[in-house]
């Protein structure tokens, strides 16, 4: 396929590689942020612009992958009849890209997509078109990049997956993140804890993590929670969440 | 060395396999729960008993790897003099031992060990003794089953990184029990979330957490933000701790 990617951040960039190498041939790349966008295009062979004004408007498909927020203010001013457009975005709906054209959609990669990384990692994608043939074209387009990992998923749908995608990614870097500080401030190598991070998110693919919670919290241990607490002292921050996480775990969970 | 192990849980048994792979002899098991250390002393080809009366006096090395509210019961009835005898709890004192021998100590696996899993992951060990030879000794086991990941650690170090170790396992862990909830009562698949939760760890590798934080907390995107919190009603739980983490992420963070 023929496609613009709208864009030329991470999902951007991501997906406009897994295109290429999936054999697709992407016509043009359009961002305001010029450098990110001929850099993207130097690396395709491709053209690049800045304005949409300067849109290629042959191709087969337009990807809009840019902040959820700027897809409605992207769409306003956007006439593509006939063609095909979709935008990226968990927490959007289609509806936002009615004016476009009467073939659109939504083309949802549920992953952590940075642009830095050559090797990217498996790419579940959850697609839903506003006819037949957009929503066939995307499905297909989808199979070609991450076969195996497609799933067609209406607004709502998609909407709770990003709440979900928020909680087992956003929040548990946050805990990475507070246990980064706390450990540099206390002279710790936060390094070191890379190997436990690790194997806690790979051994879901063989257990609940329902069944394999452990720590003071669920085993009442007030005794550790008691010397957790005090070494917490220092970072009020921390601590609190430390106290409402070990009351959230001991009400809904059972040892 | 010939070893002795005291407890057949997950600890004990994925430690007693590491030091069978690396050559040492393990004479004895001892543990309350009869099945389990029979079934441990039939794979490492050693004996097991069921009271502390029985203990084989002649070992090496005593590994006490048992719940930490049990080490202090061990102890109490315990008398090796001449022998080194160490624990491998994270959040108890070495003191705990101390009037069991002249040479006691820690032994601590920073890692989220389960008998089950026979592939056991990188496994960082923080060791401490009462006395050098106790030291050297733990320092030459620690070396023999986790070469180039063995760093030397008093109590305080060793509870701190137990406090670090909670924030990023057991909260991180119930971030995907709370999703897997959600999942479930949502009617959506929790292992299309799996590569997600998987390259957040993954990608700690090559960026400090802090650089790479997302989501629409830190991007102070109230239309998401409320749009996860109306999808989150029939939540409470999961509900309260999206709007605190939010809350922490926008105090803490900046874009």
């Amino acid at each position: 396929m023929e496609i613009v990617i709208i864009g030329s951040g991470n999902v951007a960039a991501v997906l406009g590689r897994k295109f290429k190498a999936a054999g697709h041939q992407i016509v043009q790349i359009i961002s305001r942020n010029a450098s990110t966008a001929s850099a993207l295009a130097y690396e395709w062979d491709t053209e690049s612009a800045n304005y949409m004004i300067l849109l290629n408007k042959q191709a087969d498909l337009y990807i809009i992958a840019v902040p959820d927020d700027a897809i409605g203010e992207i769409a306003k001013d956007l006439r593509l009849p006939g063609k095909i457009v979709a935008h990226t975005a968990g927490a959007v709906s289609k509806e936002v890209l009615k004016s476009v054209t009467d073939h659109y959609g939504v083309f949802y990669p549920l992953q952590s997509l940075r642009k830095e990384t050559m090797n990217t990692p498996v790419t579940p994608l959850f697609f839903e078109g506003s006819d037949e043939i957009t929503s066939k074209t995307l499905e297909s387009l989808a199979h070609s990049i991450s076969p195996g990992q497609v799933t067609r998923a209406g607004s709502e749908e998609r909407m709770k997956l990003h709440v979900a995608a928020v909680v087992v990614s956003n929040f548990t870097n946050y805990m990475y993140t507070l246990a980064e500080a706390y450990c540099k401030k206390e002279g710790l190598d936060f390094r070191q804890l890379l190997p436990l991070i690790e194997e806690t998110a790979l051994r879901l693919k063989d257990h609940s993590p329902k069944e394999v919670q452990t720590g003071p919290a669920i085993r009442h241990d007030k005794e550790t929670i008691q010397k957790h607490i005090a070494l917490l002292k220092d970072h009020p921050s921390l601590k609190n969440l430390y106290l409402i996480l070990t009351e959230s775990i001991q009400e809904n969970l059972k040892f």
